[in-house]
C-alpha cells in the first residue's frame, strides 16, 4: 500500500468516527501536538483542543454526515472536498468545506478546514 | 509519469500562467465547458467565463503571487492549499484558499476555490 493510500485511509477512518460522533476513536488518529484550524473561525492544538471544539457541537447533533465529493492524496498530504451535514433540532445544516490533512507517522498532525463563515452562519440561522 | 503527477503539472502550469497574468496561456489549459466556482461568490462556465471574472481583476494588479503550501493529486483530481496574493494600488492583499481541480483529458474541467468571503472583503478593504 502506497503512503498516499495509507494516508487517505486514516483520513477516511477519522471522518467515519466523527460521523458516528465517536470522539475517542477519532482522537486516537491524531498526534499529541495536532493543530486543528477552522480557518475563518479559530485554531486549537492537541486532542483536548479538538475535543473542546467538537464535543459540545457534536453533542447537540442527532446525526452527522460528511459527504466526501473528491479526495486526493500525495504522500502524507490528504485533501478533500466535502459537504458537512449536521442534524440539529430536527433540521439539517450543511457547510461546503475543503479540508487539508497532513499526517506524521500515520496520524493526523494538521487538520485545516476552509469554508465560508457567512455560509455557515446562514445555515445555522436557518 | 503517473496520471496524478501529470494532473498536478497541469495545475502548476495553470497557476504559473495566472501569476504572469497571461490569461491566454492559462485558458489553453482548460476545457471548453470548464466550470469555475468561487464557492462563496459566483460560478461561471467556459474559458470566456473565466476571462470575464479574472481579466478585470488581474488587470488592476501590478503583481500576482499564488503561494502553494500543500498540494495533493490522485488520478484526475488535484487539490491545493494556497495563499493568493495580489498587489493592488501599491498594497498586497492576501486570501487563504483551498482549491479543487478536476481534469479531463489533460485539461482542467472543474476549478473550485474555497475561501472565506469575509476575509477576502477585509483584505480588499485594507
Amino acid at each position: 500500500m502506497s503512503a498516499a493510500v495509507a494516508s487517505a485511509d486514516v483520513v477516511t477512518s477519522f471522518i467515519q468516527a466523527l460521523e458516528r460522533r465517536d470522539l475517542d476513536a477519532a482522537l486516537a488518529l491524531v498526534t499529541d501536538d495536532v493543530e486543528y484550524d477552522n480557518v475563518p473561525m479559530s485554531k486549537v492544538h492537541g486532542p483536548d483542543g479538538i475535543r473542546q471544539v467538537l464535543e459540545p457541537f457534536l453533542g447537540m447533533c442527532t446525526a452527522v454526515e460528511w459527504v466526501v465529493h473528491h479526495q486526493a492524496a500525495t504522500g502524507d498530504v490528504v485533501m478533500n472536498e466535502r459537504t458537512d451535514r449536521f442534524e440539529l433540532n430536527g433540521r439539517w445544516i450543511a457547510v461546503s468545506v475543503a479540508g487539508l490533512f497532513v499526517l506524521r507517522d500515520g496520524k493526523i498532525a494538521l487538520w485545516r478546514d476552509y469554508f465560508d463563515q457567512g455560509q455557515f452562519n446562514q445555515s445555522m440561522a436557518g
